[in-house]
């Protein structure tokens, strides 16, 4: 069974956009807040958006489960306030879990949290709750950055973000850390800012010392985990350097990477560098990265060609493929035959 | 000849940061205020500093000259304004400027530029201007982020940024994009800020056409180029979405992209990525990383060792440790035998 732990809902159905920017037009005239009860989208709607896009594409190369989440970008906590992102994350929720309940065997819906900026992290955990208990959530987003762009938050660190790592761990329930839409004109959304936060926040864990406090808490770095494999003598070194040269590596505990990577180089590059049982493979498709490579002749995101050609032996192959993923996301392996 | 195009003088005598301490201090207490001539510091200090630490490393390494500008993370354009920064920037540069006095043949003086938050661009002309008309610069270190890690200074592309480029171009000296110190508590300075400048910079290239307007001018991405290499696909994917699918590899005729990665995987994937044209030895020794990698005995920053082991052909390794930087920096190939 290959799963992909990375999809987010970048098809919704059109509903979805025309109600999120009426909620926006809200915040300066009340008068145009859209329905408090959510777009409506029928089921045929969903399919339609579903089967058209992710499930095509998952059928075309092999891949049978995807963890799906709402659209990254549109997270967007920097809008509006708490009241803003809360009524935002209940409905994209609500869609993701729409989703998993139509194609039961073929995606396990994760959740967004209604993050604010300023905002202590502990207001997010009735959606989260909700989002586990109620909607069948396997994982959750977790953005480091709800400024969008300007990182006012502090380190992940933090003892400000412990409740919601306490109660993560309470549900068995991983946090992918996935920064959305930048607002500051330095950093492109997907091109930087995505990349930029996960090397940041893997340098927040090697200077903390977050899983002493949460032993059994699981953060999943996206996008290849950054910059940090390519650099990965950098952070070894720098461990060292604090007097703690085997942090980066016992980080490995508790840290995961997605393979997000969307050439052959970069995933043999991964996969030299990281133990396998760190890795999970995805794709995040279909997301930043759309086109079909000229020199390939394949999609740049189609991972599983690049992770399938890494020269892997059939044990490591089948623990990122799979495998990793069981053990990670706990709530997904009880879904799964 | 072994050229390293990435050195700062992270050893000088203790009377600079004294100095620097001082500048700090007046700024509240103007009572405080240090020797506007600057520190005094010895040729004998000098020798003795450069002597133990970067000469003696560079002589072990085979390493012949080094481009060698003042400290990156002491830059701290955040500190002060326009005057501090100025003040600072000339004393550090005379600095470097006296290092390759000493040691003409083994150290070409870069220069650091008097940034400010703010402050526009064109104000580090006369800097520029001196420092490579009376001190013998033959490069310059631009910071994209002179606020410390908030992100406040427009695109590189933008056109407040122009002046500098025309400058440059008409010195016909490259620029080091290269950020300071971080005051944002969610960046490490060496271990996540310096990583996401190289990423985020080489973005806003991309999405911008600087060299239409500039095609002579030569920027070169420190550490590897952050992120880019190890998601080049992810870049050629970008590109082709916003309808241009060969700027990424068209950049490279301006842009260069240096040898500071401290892994012999991270540096074969470097090699095997990107054309040898664009890649330019260099080690940032004596910098963030000084240890001793206990794996293989040898320093995490001796990246001669992985330069030379990439399998390289003997004419593209040639370009890589001394031909690329010949060319790009112009006013070092004149220094040199």
């Amino acid at each position: 069974m290959i799963i992909d732990v990375h999809g987010h809902y970048t098809t919704a159905p059109e509903p979805l956009g025309r109600w999120r920017q009426e909620q926006i037009a809200a915040l300066d005239d009340p008068t145009r807040a859209p329905d408090p009860a959510g777009p409506r989208i029928s089921d045929d709607e969903i399919r339609a958006s579903i089967e058209a896009n992710q499930l095509r594409q998952m059928d075309e190369r092999g891949i049978d489960v995807t963890v799906f989440s709402p659209r990254a970008s549109f997270m967007a906590h920097h809008i509006g306030d708490l009241a803003t992102s809360s009524a935002w994350a209940r409905i994209c929720n609500d869609l993701c879990h729409r989703v998993a309940e139509l194609y039961p065997e073929r995606f396990a819906p994760a959740a967004m949290l209604p993050q604010s900026p300023g905002a202590d992290p502990s207001t997010v955990l009735p959606e989260l709750d909700r989002a586990v208990h109620e909607l069948g959530a396997v994982a959750v987003n977790v953005n480091p950055d709800p400024s969008g762009g300007y990182w006012s938050a502090p380190p992940l660190t933090d003892r400000s973000w412990y409740p919601l790592w306490e109660r993560l761990v309470a549900l068995d329930v991983p946090a992918m850390v996935h920064v959305s839409t930048s607002c500051n004109p330095a950093f492109h959304t997907t091109g930087s800012h995505y990349l930029n936060a996960d090397t940041t926040v893997f340098m927040q864990l090697l200077q903390g010392d977050l899983f002493a406090d949460f032993p059994d808490l699981r953060l999943v770095i996206p996008h290849g985990g950054g910059a940090v494999p390519y650099h990965w003598g950098r952070f070894r070194g720098l461990a060292q350097a604090m007097g703690r040269p085997e942090h980066a590596e016992a980080l490995l505990r508790n840290v995961f990477f997605d393979t997000c990577v969307y050439h052959q180089p970069g995933i043999d590059l991964l996969l030299r560098v990281l133990p396998p049982d760190c890795v999970l493979f995805a794709s995040e498709m279909i997301g930043a990265v759309r086109g079909i490579d000229p020199r390939t002749g394949h999609h740049f995101d189609d991972t599983r060609r690049y992770v399938t050609n890494a020269g892997l032996s059939a044990e490591a192959l089948a623990a990122v493929e799979e495998g990793n993923a069981r053990r990670v996301y706990p709530r997904l392996a009880a879904r799964l035959p």
